[in-house]
């Protein structure tokens, strides 16, 4: 019985089909005949935004049907900034080790997790040996206070990107997803959205991508141009700055000491590609 | 302190500066002084799409700091269809019975819902008072067997817009976000996005709205051009509604046995548009 929690096996249902697939779809990655299940560790934390952590978990949750973990400090429920729980699955301990995907989201509790040792410390473990190192948001500032951007081009949402993201060693890139060797930044909150299909698709493959795309009826047509500072424009700009003013001032004053040695903790080379 | 729940408020402080505004964008509706809170319930069912809650919960906490209801027939925690836990904070009979949104989620769990007494007995009664009933995804075959979008123009995912809405009663129609009177649906899971949008702008103005969206970061930029069937093509079409399948066959057995007299039950006459 299919649902949605099964797009891989789909994907293998559907073998024949791409068999007789029209050569000009030949350039998307075919699926081989059996493929592991993808081992996805999400953070959760009080105050993330849950549209961080729940656009990314509704298009890979396919990928991992049983080993997709929302982990947080301890097992239970998680309040997020907007007053919505979810509930971590997987506590720091009991977190496999070996990870395809390290994902860490953003919100306005990132400040507190960019000083919270347990988290960083976390973090900075399991990212060492995961294929991918990625966050949506202003997760990549809690990447950044655990040394782990250093020297990488990465985003982060817009109020925070180009005034934050220095102060961690990453060198800020005005973009929906970057990727920068095996780390995968995204811009704020929506964009989890695009970072998880590119992701997706680095995974499994573009049809794996395209096929959750259609399962989410992912044709964004937004009722207004306001996405972006520019498009906004200054009334709109300087209304939005003021809701997340303190998000931004927090995270500044939680990266202004973290400066070498901190940041050389966790001061490797960054590692080659390990894309497929 | 700001954040994001208080998107409402930070729309008081920009008074001064809406008043500076230029003209070329005043025919945004302006904040009114005083605005009260809008009392929005959003229902959560085991096997629900979280996406398709949390994307509209998130845009419109704002407006809602302390009266946005997540409703179950129990308080606690609710499985999605993804593996994911929303806690429900308020139970079918503590729900305030006046409201301004009434909202239904879709997923792989929509026929069990069409089938279940108590949530329909829920939605009839809520809906008869809502000064909004809204849905996204399959959420409106829901609606629909609670006999709410009789006569109405409608929307669905579109796995099962053409196909299952007309034996509700509906009249299928292929966009985004269609409004008809106080009944607004919305296309499958990230639609919800757009919809909380619209939805925003007609209970507190399009700047609101602009903010929001830009608070988001909804600058949607899809690395694949495969969010519709057209879009996606026949192959990958096919791969997506076999992962539908269950949920299609199962929603239009659900569907089948509702015709009038039960119809009949929440057959009045289109309520004239309250919106403002």
């Amino acid at each position: 019985m299919a649902n949605r929690r099964e797009i891989g096996a789909a994907a293998l249902a559907a073998a024949a089909l791409l068999a007789a697939r029209p050569s000009q779809a030949l350039d998307a990655a075919r699926p081989s005949v059996w493929m592991p299940p993808v081992r996805i560790a999400m953070l959760l934390y009080p105050g993330m935004t849950a549209l961080d952590v729940v656009g990314p978990q509704g298009l890979l949750a396919g990928l991992a049907p049983d080993t997709l973990h929302l982990v947080a400090r301890s097992v239970g429920p998680v309040l997020s900034d907007t007053g919505l729980s979810l509930i971590a699955t997987t506590s720091f301990a009991d977190c496999p080790t070996e990870l395809d995907v390290l994902f860490v989201p953003g919100g306005d509790g990132t400040a507190a997790q960019m000083r919270d040792g347990a988290t960083l410390a976390f973090l900075r473990d399991r990212a060492s040996r995961a294929r991918w190192v990625t966050s949506v948001c202003t997760g990549s500032l809690i990447l950044g206070a655990a040394g782990l951007l250093k020297g990488y081009r990465a985003t982060s949402h817009w109020c925070a990107r180009d005034t934050v993201l220095p102060l961690l060693g990453a060198i800020p890139v005005d973009d929906r997803v970057v990727f920068d060797g095996n780390r995968v930044t995204a811009a704020g909150v929506s964009a989890g959205l695009d970072f998880a299909l590119a992701l997706a698709a680095r995974l499994r493959g573009e049809d794996y991508a395209r096929t959750a795309q259609l399962v989410a009826e992912y044709a964004p047509k937004p009722p207004f141009e306001a996405g972006s500072p520019a498009a906004a424009g200054p009334i709109i700009t300087q209304r939005a700055q003021a809701i997340l003013d303190t998000l931004v001032t927090e995270a500044r004053k939680a990266a202004a000491p973290i400066q070498p040695p901190e940041l050389g903790l966790g001061d490797a080379p960054p590692p080659a590609s390990r894309e497929d």
